[in-house]
């Protein structure tokens, strides 16, 4: 194998678009229009929220809910919309809409032990679906997962969802029949017709054993529903599994501003080898770009407090999925939202 | 290799002593007076404060301070020290004592680009020592172990502390020279001659490289640091490397109160193979005990959402030392240490 090396970029240049054309581009993710500001709104786009409380820009959380089509909340994390619904009423002046009954979630599942009654009756009396799962042998994270590609894919799910709404739990097994029917799902397509796109809020901080299952989720993702696209957004970064074997990230947002979207809105990144060691073999647009480098967390060798040096992509191929968080600032954030 | 198992527990059980006796344990940690209520302290026990903000609630905060003899300020993390004890100030009527007086750090460490004039200039005025580290290829919170570790071992370093106080920087070079300091210290020593014991406040939470980034401090301290012992407290766990091949982790606090520390302060926890596969040999305790069960978060094999189901202490087996977080409740901890 090659020497591994360690280069130190410029703060910001541009990349060579004739080393850049030679690259084996397997993937590309536009931070901006794929995960910020998702242009394409397609019919299973979701937005899932998990038990911990929001705080971001409420201009952020319209965008972020107005371009997806699905929105689930996991058992408590529907408190957690309630509540931050309540307080932008009070903080935004938003008059006479109520902005609890605009932001209505499409569902609500988990083992529903956290959900307060009172949240639980509000949803229900404006007929949000709340499907109970008990079964301990799954976290209501995966709970939702199955919920959601269901609800894109499955002819039955949907077939009780037209006609079972009358029935308590649509007529569901409140154990484990959502995770029994996702079974039968898979048993009939090895792969699902339909793609999805899921964004979670509320996958990382708090309890650390939560912050890590939500990380197995990533991995959980891309091995069992390789039709899921599955990132998280937090208070401070956006955090994804890059796919091994060549992945371009491109942040460029086409604006006709004078202010780089990057410049204002990113910050710092890191690429971390949290299931595994990963070899990154060849990075293009870091400040520190690594060629050949060897990185895991045992070791010690992991690229953490490193940053986009170029202005408008960056190239990662390592041989394994790798996980990366980009920091990003919520309020310059929403000054973009709102040009 | 034996058949590998997952046998659920009673919510509370006593743990059969005939069995426990078998096992070969290595290390022993006691939750209460190893971590949260030190009682042997030892002349480098330290308290290493990481810039994220403090919410102890103040008698906690307290009681961590005083069971231990050396208080570090990473950086940014100094301003934090310095707000929540205002915060204090102002929540708690502690009257004419100036808390910020009281909790004076030893050492301010990092490359001192958070810290802010103001809170630099107050410390600096009380005599506390300042150390400006700039290199880029360490991250503060391994400047900060390195400073630890010589102040309690380096002649050199404690000479400087006693006749260098009026120097800038102590005569330290204000690039590397804490750091090259340390690579003496350890050439001249395979073995440390003083142990010392760490809890790091901050290190898990924002900005998520860091959090991975302090992880890998974990590892780090085990491999080039043996004569250290490094654990975490946020605000919502503790956080531990578990040493592989044998450790009884005890959680009894000898109270003679009827209540009982563990069903009281502790809740959940989790067994996190962050960085690579482990094999959970065996446990013995636990809500849900494991035998033989590889574990890893890219097959999503990880033991979350467990407890301790065992009434004092548990037993944890494994080829490879594995993080565990351990929930605990801030507020009734306080009633604890309050009684």
């Amino acid at each position: 194998m090659a020497e591994e090396q360690c280069i130190e970029r410029e703060d910001r240049f541009d990349v060579d678009e004739t080393i850049y054309k030679t690259f084996n581009i397997k993937n590309t993710i536009n931070i901006w229009h794929d995960i910020l500001n998702r242009t394409e709104n397609q019919i299973a786009d979701t937005i899932l929220i998990l038990n911990q409380r929001i705080n971001l820009p409420f201009v952020v959380f319209k965008r972020l809910w107005e371009t997806r089509s699905v929105h689930v909340c996991a058992d408590g994390a529907t408190n957690r919309l309630y509540e931050y619904l309540q307080e932008q009423q009070a903080d935004n002046n938003n008059g006479n809409k109520d902005l609890r009954e605009i932001y209505l979630p499409d569902f609500i599942v988990g083992d529903l032990d956290s959900i307060t009654d009172d949240v639980k009756q509000y949803y229900f009396e404006r007929g949000v679906v709340i499907l109970e799962q008990h079964s301990q042998y799954a976290p209501d994270f995966t709970k939702c997962v199955k919920l959601i590609l269901l609800n894109a894919n499955s002819k039955e799910f949907n077939y009780l969802l037209q006609n079972n709404r009358q029935k308590e739990n649509l007529g569901i097994d409140s154990d484990h029949g959502l995770l029994d029917m996702f079974d039968q799902l898979r048993q009939e397509h090895s792969k699902l017709p339909q793609r999805v796109d899921v964004l979670a809020l509320g996958a990382i901080g708090g309890r650390f054993d939560q912050t890590i299952n939500s990380i197995t989720e990533l991995y959980n993702a891309r091995r069992d529903n390789p039709e899921m696209t599955l990132n998280f957004l937090t208070d401070t970064d956006i955090i994804m599994l890059v796919p091994k074997e060549g992945t371009s990230i491109e942040y460029n947002n086409d604006s006709t501003s004078n202010r780089i979207f990057r410049d204002h809105v990113l910050g710092n990144c890191g690429l971390l080898p949290i299931g595994e060691e990963v070899i990154l073999t060849q990075t293009y647009g870091l400040k520190w770009d690594i060629i050949n480098w060897p990185s895991s967390i045992r070791s010690g060798r992991v690229s953490s407090n490193n940053r986009f040096a170029s202005r408008d992509k960056c190239y990662i191929q390592s041989d394994r999925d790798i996980v990366m968080n980009i920091e990003y600032y919520p309020d310059k954030l929403a000054n973009y939202i709102e040009e």
